[in-house]
């Protein structure tokens, strides 16, 4: 069986187990108070354009998730995310659990505009019964999107804005961002940093073993934070190992080079189901594809490949989620693609 | 410099990187659903003599203790700790932060005893404004404790008696597992799964590049454990990562061993400070040390050595931590021996 | 200005507060520890023919809400709940702040139906990933409900079939429960105690000074749960006050009779309405009118009444709402009726 | 059985009630909105001499702790308490609940020094590992204390400089604030409002219904602090009512001296007990005393009487708490007084 449901198919980018092996038997003082991490986060600072931000590493997402939110909201206040968002869906109430609410809107495919987080936090002050209402105090993106889209420059432009001039901190979710940039080289490190008072830059989807970078624009804004992080569990202990990783894929702009070979994979397959007359859920062009199939097409490849289920379009069709990732083969994608083109005709 | 401070300053045991090599390219489900973490689970239960245990695997400690005792309790409930518990100290109120208070008693030599726990556990019910205090409903202890000091078999099952008794959970924290196992073979897997509700074999501190496991006695105690898990951001991604490592750790009784051969490392640094008249903070039978050295010692040592402080004894004294773990070099053992025998008379 | 916006615009009703000033001097046992609270325990059990049911007292109902609510569930656990639920929008996040997740359905004139509630439960449970999502547990509705309107005895026998099926536990708020039970008498205590798992009474806005009561079907199914209420702020010191009101106001149906003038009240009022031919935003039977005015119409009446806004309709035309309470006087009601009378055509 | 065990066994100050009933069928905003409340914040503002100051009314004691509390804290922070500080020991973990450790330090009669507060400041900011440690950030003091002593004007003037010069808030707890007034005017309210960020005027134990008053020092330094009251379910519906209670108590000095009347009937019972030649646990002036009985007379005097139990000092002797309060009838005092005197030699 050939899994393609996920980014988490598979170890990571050989580039990255090479450099923890070559390293391992080096010692460093713990919980990312080494050299390394000194150097690699003075390296993200670079790539980011942003020599005053902070930069730290997470393991996971929904730790970073949980932990940026819970250290930027006070008790009262709420986070503006997508309905489809990730903290809103698949995240088990982790924000929640720290005391806060996700204020929800309605997304068209995947995104949410300026214009609504604007709606948004105008109907709040001008709600005579505000503070018996929980007050938006930031806008949780992912780009690329948990439907595989991407924002534009100038839809974020807009939300940076609106974001502004409403007094909302802005928090970019790039889980995927290797994808992303590949796929739009406008929306890059230093423009995230100079838009977003927090974004990640993602590790664990886009080749690391695991490891997520948080990129807070201005460190005197983040005070303490690493208190933060310890109370949360998302202190590392052998943190050297999150740098080690990311430094592997960040020098030589490896992150997106990787990133692009992914998005080449996932275009041929995208390809592949469009000669077939099948058409997307919404249109991608990063890694994530979201093929509406013939039921009968869906239990063929099922025989061979495992997809992630989606949604039943109507009785006979159903949108599935294929991932190619940075560690996926280009034989199973060889494989999909033969596959796509023997099916017969539904 | 040498490190001597912690328990992570190197990466992993050769067996653990080599078992992440072999098994990088392979396949698998994500967050743990896969084939090998299934297997070494049921290794895991095996070990244990537990066939109905639930066990799950952690990235670190907090993260651990936290989702574990999160779950135990209810709203109003607390966990009885040592006042030097990991818990109480050194976790940024990680357990608080759930909404939980820590129930502190004194320690003798890092232990709690089963007779403080039944005067707690007393005094709460006697109290006729017991609706007003934190009712105790866990207990933790760590084995070995944070002094380095180890239960005896009689103590825990003093403790075990009384958790029965007055209706607490029991949770004992093996962060350092391997070397307590190792120094005292009758506080094994075993006996700790027939005592325990709960408690952690822990990989970070112990030759994997990070992971606990969590041994749930019963899993129908723990219904629902994963949700948990992912709400507190602690469902790795990439779980095989986790079961891989353990794999490689528990097969063939390894983790014992190698705990054995660095509580001997231990042993032999213990010998030469005692062997040039210098006292112990405490006795302390397995991988961590505490010397209470001379101030021009200290400072000779440091010149080469880094420890952790751990109290001014005097104004003429200074008690350190020492950590010899899994990954210490031999090589650093015999420096600090020979330095230790160069101290000239303080 | 005569203020129709909310149910709090005046005191209490006049028993309550001579039932107050004549106990004033009494000795009795702090938090609700008393004679005469225990006396009025009884008495709601047998208005509920609910002997083994738990009763609470509390001062207001978010505290009651969230201190039930968090009762109630598991970390992981969510409370579904109409987008219009007075816990979703006018509690500032206060069931957040304990850490679970309000679920939202789209409410049709203020109700969810129990077919919603099974689809929430079906979805989640069928969802592969659920373990990443939060688990529904509960289910709260609002009798009457925020928009004034009644669910029927088939409506409520429906959610809690759909609760029974799921497992679901179903809290009714009864924050104006005199209207309702004025309005439907098929809907009363003792059909509420056997429908829900908790249900509260509503005082503050149907004639208390303060306070509400919170009955649990079944006091084992609750253990502890003043420890929950002291925990919260909620254990009211001289809980005496609130037994002292409820007893005022629940002895002889005083209550419902209450409810029912304020009810005949707000009937004249909506009649008055609709004979000027203006629409109802939702037609409703009990305390609370929502009509929909001509702006001019509005601006006229605003001279002399103060309503709540509640929405822009279109260009010309506002909804507000009307409230009228046990204790608003027949006067205000007049005034208002005579200046309805009086408005020119629009 | 007469009642001696609290402060909250009869009702309320005649004004007070008288006040509520003369104002019952006025109507106005509700919570707080409404004039007589900004006026009696602004009276309290002008008794206090703190004209910046915000006020905010809540109606029971723990409820205004937890809700300061967690406006005044980061999510790492803890706030220091005595050991027997009601927040560490009497409100069933509230403070804990909403995610914040309660920092102890052992009391001496139950008092805490300026001495002990820099030392564990210090200790913290010293530790290399202290983002591993909850941060202190605030003080929590009660006076009158729980022990009934009180805080003289020169410990507090040291608390207060080693508040600014550590940069932790001070809060002081009032909740018997009337009595500690009455014993020692120097610690009046605008001195309490000179050193506090935050302080509390009690009005349950000293002759309101119910109701506290927070004093917070500088309105900009807690901005949006309603929201934090709505989400703890702390803003009172008909927030008049807790105006026209502190109206009544605070005109015309009326609450201190009240509290000086309760404080001579206690000061003639503490002189019984004395001239019995009974010792004291500790000194109190306030209207609290805590005499050591030998175990036959508590027993005799338990047959009329209802005192709280404190400790068993040793086989033969017991410590009760008594209370006497605004409300304490003199028929009462007389009563006891008279039962001390015939007590017969123990």
């Amino acid at each position: 069986m050939i899994l393609f449901q996920s980014d988490y198919q598979e170890g990571a980018d050989p580039s990255v187990l090479e450099a923890l092996q070559k390293t391992n038997a080096e010692q460093s003082a713990g919980y990312g108070d080494d050299d390394l991490t000194a150097l690699v986060k003075e390296q993200i600072r670079t790539l980011c354009e942003a020599p005053g931000a902070d930069v730290h590493f997470f393991v996971g997402g929904t730790q970073a998730n949980l932990t940026i939110i819970a250290a930027a909201l006070k008790p009262f206040e709420g986070v503006i995310s997508s309905d489809l968002g990730h903290i809103n869906t698949h995240e088990t109430g982790a924000v929640e659990a720290t005391g806060h609410k996700v204020l929800t809107l309605p997304n068209a495919n995947g995104k949410i505009t300026a214009d609504q987080i604007r709606r948004t936090y105008d109907g709040h002050v001008r709600d005579i019964n505000h503070e018996h209402i929980v007050r938006p105090a930031m806008i949780y993106l992912s780009h690329p999107t948990e439907l595989g889209t991407l924002y534009t420059r100038a839809e974020l432009d807009a939300v940076h804005a609106a974001a502004q001039d409403c007094g909302l901190k802005l928090f970019i979710d790039g889980a995927r961002l290797a994808y992303g940039i590949a796929a739009d080289e406008t929306v890059n490190l230093p423009y995230l940093a100079s838009i977003c008072d927090v974004f990640t830059i993602g590790g664990t989807k886009c080749g690391a073993l695991f490891g997520e970078v948080a990129v807070l624009k201005s460190a005197q804004d983040w005070p303490h934070f690493r208190y933060h992080i310890k109370q949360r569990g998302a202190l590392f202990a052998k943190g050297r190992l999150l740098a080690v990783q990311f430094q592997a894929l960040l020098t030589d702009n490896r992150y997106v080079t990787l990133g692009r070979e992914a998005n080449e994979k996932a275009r041929r397959i995208r390809q592949a189901f469009l000669g077939k007359g099948y058409s997307l859920l919404c249109d991608t062009k990063a890694n994530q594809i979201f093929p509406v199939l013939p039921n009968g097409a869906l239990e063929a490849l099922g025989r061979e490949f495992r997809f992630a289920f989606w949604e039943a379009v109507d009785a006979g069709h159903t949108a599935v989620r294929i991932c190619v990732g940075v560690t996926t083969p280009e034989a199973n994608v060889t494989a999909l693609l033969r596959a796509v083109e023997a099916l017969p005709r539904f």
